[in-house]
């Protein structure tokens, strides 16, 4: 009997935890799609019916937060990424930006904290967002040798048109969005005349 | 000498109310540069060394306030664009996508404040809004009669490119914006192969 105490014991804290633990993630995400990703972490915590500092125990930081409610998501993104890559369609990029923008807008504000923060080097929000742009520099790289891009295409032309997409799709509309990565992988396009003088 | 008395009273408060007028400006654009246009309107008014009611009874709003800071700015920007108009370069539209990028990227935070409200029609901000949208109308029907643009090149194009690179200028970078616009005005080029799949 004292045995299965101590078992009892060790157990429930870490199932009370998990509970906390997946309850703040829930409320979190019901929050964040209301009021954004600045919306009240006390609140969040209040709702799970837990104390503020346990959040901050499972949660850290805003960033780690929004890190973990991405987790899943991020895997469906980057498994897509990964096939994008393995099977070098014409729409491959099309696709892949497509993606990429509707997940960065996930959530109101996610584009601007994915592109405010990469100084935070340890979290999981960080390490997905260079995932992201790991598979968009391999994109255009593909891209750029099957000449289907032109010859100074990069990766960060992938990042920043998605981050200002999704941006677009929260502050303006979603056709505005669209036609902006519409018109901006027309001008990836290889060899053409220019509007812009700097080409 | 009671004529005189008079004339100093009715015309101090006015004098006085201009001085405010002016130290309000002043304190607001030096504010809304250093912490963005979300800045706190109390502490403008104390920098001003006047009482919240009085920033108030000038501006009843943010956005009244924010567009009379712009006030000068966007004449400016509005004397390039009916430049622009008259002499039809070739660079027209680059010119002017860039000069109203940089004017929408005034102050931090300013790009979202364009994007979100359309809904106030009386006031300045919004008056300025519309111009700026009649300016990049006229440029683009210019540039699809000359034919340098798609013949599906519209205003909206332009202010959505030129609001997505304004944010991304404040949130990225200055290269990364200009890179922006610089492939979404190639991709405005008319008659070209896509890589959207959507032409």
């Amino acid at each position: 009997m004292l045995g299965m105490y101590r078992l009892s014991t060790s157990r429930r804290p870490r199932a009370d935890a998990r509970r906390n633990y997946d309850r703040l993630l829930a409320e979190a995400d019901a929050a964040f799609r209301e009021r954004g990703v600045d919306a009240s972490l006390e609140s969040i915590a209040r709702r799970a019916g837990v104390a503020i500092g346990t959040l901050y125990g499972h949660f850290p930081s805003r960033r780690v937060l929004v890190g973990a409610l991405l987790r899943e998501r991020n895997e469906t993104l980057f498994e897509l990424g990964d096939g994008l890559l393995a099977h070098q369609t014409p729409d491959a990029l099309a696709t892949w930006v497509r993606a990429a923008t509707a997940h960065a807008a996930t959530y109101s504000g996610l584009a601007s904290l994915l592109a405010s923060g990469l100084d935070d080097e340890a979290s999981e929000l960080h390490t997905s967002c260079l995932r992201m742009a790991d598979i968009g520099e391999r994109l255009i790289a593909w891209a750029r040798e099957s000449g289907i891009v032109r010859a100074d295409a990069t990766g960060a032309d992938l990042t920043a048109l998605t981050t200002a997409a999704a941006w677009l799709r929260e502050h303006m509309s979603l056709e505005g969005a669209d036609r902006l990565i519409t018109l901006t992988l027309d001008g990836l396009a290889p060899a053409r005349p220019t509007l812009a003088g700097t080409r």
